[in-house]
């Protein structure tokens, strides 16, 4: 199994960081198959989304709303209201299939593959990549 | 690897559509392996759920209160509101991977693969499906 | 394709259940590919998150908040509020998958593969692998 592992840089920051170009680059002349594309992390996840034209700042603010930054939490470690950032893996996996087509990412025109990030404590983020071919 | 695009009618409303005879159908015979399904789509996602009891209008309310039509969103394009299905994908995600074994998807006794498209402005969707023998 | 099944008491309450140990034991000795790991069930959901400082039951609580164990559901099967559990997988898929490296599970450091079930109805659940090697 072929694996890669990218480090990114997502700032210190909530954020939303586009992967598609970085990941491309890693899987050109893999030919056909399916990649699997994973984050170690307990406080981040992968999306498949339109970049561009208001709907990442959409989404951090509806995360703010549906995992507000309070003291609600028992996870009581890093800033007030971290514990929100340990319950966003389970509503964003962390883990995502996609298929490639002759070294390319199969998706559709406006999607982009984003990491979702509303913790700014940890601003470089890995990203592993693991290909099977089919 | 084995690909094959479909072609879904959706319709013009909020819809949830049951996937799992068309894609049945369309894996007959591949034996046993990993399928991925995916939406080259922003506005919807995919999930595998209880279908005729209620749940699937249940779910359709819940996204209601959980990403509400109104005018919240950043996101300015189509009809009022149209941000939130910009926001669903991430939330249900276009991508899904599910086990095949003697040419069937592998579902419990309840489950089905359904499309969840909150957006009634694209009525046909076009499914992929990426298969991988193992 | 190598295919397992492991059975596994989740109880009579809403829970989140550790599949991490008994998902390495079982994949022992596979060497490198990738595992589908699968729920037949359709009220529960898996993720990977960080366990033991207070995440668990703060997403057991949020889940009470964004899915309410109330009467608002359509769907009437179960104990008052069951409803809920049948949207839970929409939101935290069955299915997932996770690279498999020298017959490890590729996981950081504070995360945990687990099973998300807040039917306390089902007290036993069956989970499903899959692995492809690559």
């Amino acid at each position: 199994m072929w694996t890669h592992k990218l480090s990114v840089r997502t700032g210190d920051r909530p954020s939303i960081t586009d992967l598609t170009v970085r990941v491309e680059e890693a899987i050109s002349g893999l030919g056909d198959g399916l990649l699997h594309v994973f984050l170690p992390h307990a406080t981040a996840g992968l999306a498949v989304m339109e970049l561009g034209s208001g709907s990442d700042p959409d989404l951090l603010d509806r995360l703010d709303e549906l995992l507000p930054t309070d003291e609600r939490y028992r996870h009581r470690h890093g800033y007030p209201g971290h514990g929100r950032d340990h319950i966003l893996p389970a509503l964003i996996s962390p883990s995502l299939v996609l298929a490639v087509l002759g070294g390319t990412l199969d998706l559709g025109t406006w999607q982009s593959l984003v990491l979702v990030d509303t913790n700014g404590d940890n601003p470089v983020r890995e990203v592993r990549l693991s290909f099977i071919s089919g």
